[in-house]
């Protein structure tokens, strides 16, 4: 299963050359994962963050930026998951506008516990429904 | 020769787990790359968007975050030149503090002329000065 | 008429203490702004930069913060015009939630050619159209 | 007295116009307020909101764009304290470059304790500091 999230090239996302400045991908990058969260997994990043304690900042991150984007541009942005490991989660995000692939990012994410703050494992419930959103790797 | 740049962590670059946000790691990059040519190559981002009209979006960025960043961390950015093509430019910044790495970061950044927006040959005198941070590869 | 639109708070907009950091508010008035030209006013602002050459900066902005905002809220904004003058477009702009003012913006934008940049008229098309969310002053 | 802090205008503040997106104005007036509090106050945000674990979020800004700022522009920011009350702080910072003014802002910030979220006294011993930069009302 795919989950997939529209995000419109606002005027802020674009820099001097009327282009997406690439620091303002990894803002829509991190809003699809949390969207994902929210609409895909049931579980909100509000209540992840400020009820379970818990996050899940990036331990790396590739991105080849295959095409420049453009304000107005409707972007279509599709993630799948690669691997759940015990505290670490493998998504691959591909973006896409009128037919061509604007982007494709690899995401290596972490589980955290916020206080003290310390690597930890996927709540089992979270893992679970993640699984289904397991694509070809 | 490395380029090296200090960036203060501010309000604006954590995140309600009170660590850097990691787009904003993204953001300070931008800034490592756009002083190193301000004061390494002696061509200012004014110049080269604004005169030369040449810009020098990204084509590909990784980026392995080693340790979370905290307010008022002093963050040293330490860039090298890995490779000088004939349009595009391997970089790797690596980002420490308190004698411990944050991040390290391999990018590929390529040249463009804005008006028509098309790949463009990185300047000869761009070039030369670019080869004078040559580090190991 | 009113212009409405509806912003969801998410993970890059709040600060270290949970709550919306005030410069990401501007961001989403910016964004309100941006949706009701391109839906409210039928001229999207990729037209009216990219084909138009017209851009709208602000002249002044003042803005009451009457309660904080926090992750996961559903923030909607309620647009109307004060007043279209010659070349400048006088904006209030309230935000609420579940039932209580967020808060409450004054802006006055300027309307600008972008090549050379001078204070320009606000098209006659466009300004009719304006008039139609004037709301009561 | 008056605390003042300079910046430079980088590629990240500014937008498809070339000019300095507003919202980003006013990530630089919170810069402006935190090195005033680190360099002028003697106390840190981080030590702030960390340690002391209070906050001082915005109750009312205005701001008058009295001139565009373009890529390379170095700004100047003076903040001068108009108005210390039980827990609210009333400031002024003028930006200047090139011998004219940018913009001039008025901000209204109010102490609050961040758990629980609740409007606080502001420490004595910070009220006494912030004092000495009263400048003309």
């Amino acid at each position: 299963m795919t989950f997939a999230a529209q995000i419109t090239v606002r005027f802020n996302h674009v820099d001097a050359a009327g282009i997406v400045f690439y620091p303002r991908y990894y803002e829509m990058l991190n809003e699809v994962v949390e969207r994902w969260f929210d609409e895909g997994l049931g579980t909100s990043f509000r209540d992840l963050h400020l009820v379970q304690k818990v996050g899940v900042p990036a331990r790396n991150i590739a991105v080849d930026f295959l095409k420049a984007s453009r304000l107005g541009d409707v972007l279509t942005f599709e993630l799948q998951v690669q691997k759940v490991g015990r505290s670490s989660l493998t998504l691959k995000i591909d973006c896409w506008c009128d037919g061509a692939q604007r982007l494709s990012a690899d995401l290596v994410l972490v589980c955290v516990s916020l206080s003290p703050f310390a690597t930890a494992s996927i709540p089992a419930a979270l893992r679970e429904r993640m699984m289904a959103f397991t694509g070809p790797s």
